[in-house]
């Protein structure tokens, strides 16, 4: 595909919807012709991020009445608060159902339409197209996702432990009934809203668990562990707040079984993932660092031995706003317009 | 005890030192007659520690020369670095018998030699105050240590599991063959030593475990928890460093044994924290952030359900050089001198 | 004065409002007995700040329908914000006369109902009370305050350019036309306010200047400088914001007059600070950081000579919630009330 | 030119080093060839920065038996320490005088010999290339630049206060006796040696002036001033640390002169920097943040009055290890080795 893709993205004033512009500026296959915002709309972008500045971008525009098909676009970015996101994305598929979506919400990650009336309170409001999005972990569904047409992002808590377990529980290498997760994000996890607990006063010098024994991400972690594991899966996650902007850090303790040692797992990641340009496994006992894949597409995995015999304890480490958000939305873009997979990933991340 | 009591800090140029003296200074029953320091020996404080500028106090001398009887101290607070320690306790303590110390290196913590010798890789340089030693973890060891003249004073780590952790071993309510500790830790508690891995460059802006598999803290808690157990425990511990300067957080996960749930796991820990002042407990369900203990010797212990049946999640949170150190130090000097036990202790906590 | 006095606090949710009762609970003659808050009036003052948890305090109430007189409250902080506070108080002195006020927002701060009026907007709700007020800068009007019933308690930014800006004005020793104050700021001098520009992933790891041309506290410095000067004065004052929770440097550009040195100038803030206990003049050439008068009543103040023949750089460093609100306020109840002006506020800075 | 560059760095072990490395990795005409460190020799560079991990990139060499000629280098950055480099540029150019190079230390920055000896305490090593050297502020000497061998790249402070200043110096604006630039900058700017005082906990939640009344920067800023100016100039300059990674800004006083308006001060930058891809002017009144050119070579600039009548106030924000080091090292050789000049340096700055 030579042609230059029309692309939007909806919610472009939030920290997501802005890591897409960052991305989709750089990548040299596409135009972003839509921008889209609530309160903000009518402002430049550069009024809302002035980052963007020196570069020339669409204004923020409601998104009541866009004439979607009059504009042709090729793929659409939704990063939108849950739950409106099911009734935009019916709406615009309906006006313009040749379009592709990347939606970066919660609203599509769970298949089954029980699990997510139970989690999110109500039922949801496009089922059918609930039943066609792909689940867009690209490492796993890497195939149903070129053929897709609405692609339902990964969380980023869920993109950090699946990357290293799912591999591990497929392999029926270790003890599911085992598992603990301990994760700590930075802050932009949890947003751009304007809540009394997010502000730097309130989350600066100090660390805390939050969610604890619920959190929705747990969800997603049972339904991808569960289908790898052909049995119901679940895990002890509890995440935790860390006084920085970008990162997760997961803490992954796990029990080898058969007789598998801790580089018998190392092992298996090594090999899982020894193609893959954004996944990679650390040298045995070495373990990753958010900071060394801050703003990159990256994933780090580590694997150690556990001084009791026969546990494991594996980190894994990725940008919560790439990885675990708009730079896997971009893969998942690249997959589904045809374009290579790494354009516009190449970043080299931020260190310091 | 009306009389002012003669006090020396070793070592008054680390964080744990400096420390010592913070709370000194507004301990209305101590005077500080005599500060060291290795380097830095010959400066004033000040110098060392600008936020001492306004107050009188003693230069800073080497250790070398120190005429110990013609002092008259009555306790000496040791902030001296792993090893050279027992060396200048049996000195010190050769010369002037009658002086208490309070020791805040690792070297006294551990009661058995051949435990110590295989955690510190060399032959404990004065055994026979190894013996002598008490544990300072002053809400399980308090009368052992009104009547001792040497306290090992415990592990920031340490200190922050083994409150919530000993209670539940003691009265055999958790499963001490599954206890997993997830530790945080602000970057103080890796003390004042200039390496590259502790820089503000490297430390900002991310999150890491570090000594994965093996940390010295272990032979702390192994050596406690098989105590109250009355059996040996080895327990999985994985220490993280936290962009921020105090605070640890430990996040701990147990089963329930007997059919306890975690409401029994909580109520065992009110029931056995009503009367400290430096232990508290929060209501089930709510967890404790490091930043609403910073600069108090506070514990903050909260524990909730896990989702998987039987299981509980537990959060400990402590300054890491007040509770977890220097603040306990003090506490168990107050003990050791008959003062009140809050004596001196009374902040409250510096938040935001 | 030996009873204890009964202090109210209100706007008790606020970083200033939590920061006088974290003072008040270590004064040993005062009760707190009243907590006031808006939004948050019925819940406990531990759910609000958790590290009071442990401490038995008066639970949040709304101000409206409280009995002033029944109450017998001695002295009374308002920690509100602008503009409601000159009603409050207004209504507060006519039910109970007799009552203290230590106001610690801005609207009795200007004593002149003009310059209110230009600076705010709007003329001012209590002009009698405006023109009874003591502006609260403790070492210039130590004398007005202890006779005084309401204090206007400074600002933080104008405390910490004053307290080193006014003796030098009075002493004619610099040019009044070309003061230059850059003056940086900790996020907590903004408040608690939930907004997007606050949020931790806005300000971490970065910096940058507000309110450049234009910001209400150069009212505040205007009307001081002019007093001291005895003619009108205008600087340059630009606030930018610091990463960090507390804290406000102040670099100031000065030239000195008459062939007046640095040195001379340094000469007069030893003299004229000699023998206070809350201002702490470094030796000349020494800057003072933030960090070591973090959590104390402290200013320190640093003169070096600019390499420019006759400038001076000048750095004033203090706690913006300390001596730069509730510290100050705590300092001007200990005059008003007859206590020792010490009192309460012995904490040594928090460093690291 | 479409052949691929060979290319070393020199220094990679250090922070402007790894930023050449991450820039390079992303250029399409260069490969790197070489890297050598000092006391890290001998170790593969993702050892050192592990977010290099998923590259192929060569050892870390020592300096000592490199055959110059044998590599065939196109062009060799400089990281080294101050005073070292200049006798490796000299052998180096001795050897293989084909080579060019960009010095990112401050060795051949001063033009004039004695200057140097007065700041640097020492003459000059290579006093032939000294003069031979050309400043690397590209938009001040483009031209310059592009046809020279060696060539200095500005410090991080003197390239954010000259490419504001210049361009109004020039033109005759401003009052040159009355400028003060206050600059802040974050800790990378140190460099990576493990110092004390870069601990993170002694530069975290904190903010202080340094090397007041001395820098070594003026140096370079009275050069370039006096250059613009025509006559000699000296300005008030102050750097602050700012507990963060990256990023200066420089808050900077100026006085129109000839009846300018700060008005005018804005369009006099607008007009000058209206074609250049690297030196975005913000518009009038509003004011930089570091953030917002995060791991960009981006310059942000702004101009508001000052309330004093014929003053102004001017923002300027780069990030130190980009515009500020690496970022301008890579611009000087796309220069150098006739490339499109923003080719490797398309990043969009990285916020939050």
């Amino acid at each position: 595909m030579s042609k230059i893709a029309k692309i939007a993205v909806l919610g472009a004033s939030g920290y997501t919807g802005s890591e897409c512009v960052r991305l989709l500026l750089r990548h040299p296959q596409v135009e972003i012709v839509l921008l889209t915002a609530d309160r903000k709309a009518g402002q430049a972008l550069r009024e809302v991020f002035p980052q963007f500045s020196p570069f020339r971008l669409p204004k923020l525009v409601p998104l009541e009445g866009i004439d979607w098909p009059a504009l042709g676009l090729d793929l659409v970015f939704c990063a939108l608060p849950h739950a409106t996101t099911q009734k935009v994305i019916k709406e615009l598929l309906l006006r313009a159902s040749h379009m592709k979506v990347v939606d970066l919400s919660a609203d599509f990650r769970l298949a089954d339409a029980a699990a997510y009336a139970r989690w999110y309170g109500h039922e949801h409001h496009a089922p059918e197209l609930q039943k066609e999005a792909v689940y867009g972990l690209v490492e796993i569904y890497r195939e149903h996702i070129r053929r897709s047409r609405l692609v339902a992002n990964p969380g980023c808590y869920t993109t950090c432990a699946q990357l290293p377990l799912v591999p591990l529980i497929k392999t029926g290498a270790i003890d599911v009934d085992e598992i603990v997760v301990d994760a700590k994000s930075g802050m932009t996890g949890a947003g751009r809203a304007a809540k009394e607990n997010m502000l730097f006063s309130e989350v600066s010098e100090g660390f805390h668990a939050y969610g604890v024994g619920y959190h929705r991400h747990m969800a997603e972690l049972d339904q991808e562990f569960s289908l790898a594991a052909g049995r119901e899966v679940t895990v002890t996650f509890t995440p935790h707040l860390v006084p920085m902007n970008r990162g997760i850090l997961s803490t992954i303790y796990v029990r080898g079984v058969g007789g598998r040692l801790p580089q018998d797992l190392h092992a298996i990641l090594m090999e899982t993932y020894r193609d893959e340009l954004f996944v990679h496994v650390l040298p045995f006992g070495e373990m990753p660092h958010t900071r060394h894949v801050r703003g990159s597409n990256m994933t780090f995995i580590g694997v150690a031995a556990d001084r009791i015999q026969g546990r494991a304890i594996i980190g894994s480490a990725l940008d919560n706003l790439v990885k675990g958000a708009s730079g896997q939305a971009v893969q998942n873009m690249n997959l589904m317009l045809g374009f290579p997979e790494t354009m516009g990933l190449e970043q080299v991340a931020l260190f310091p």
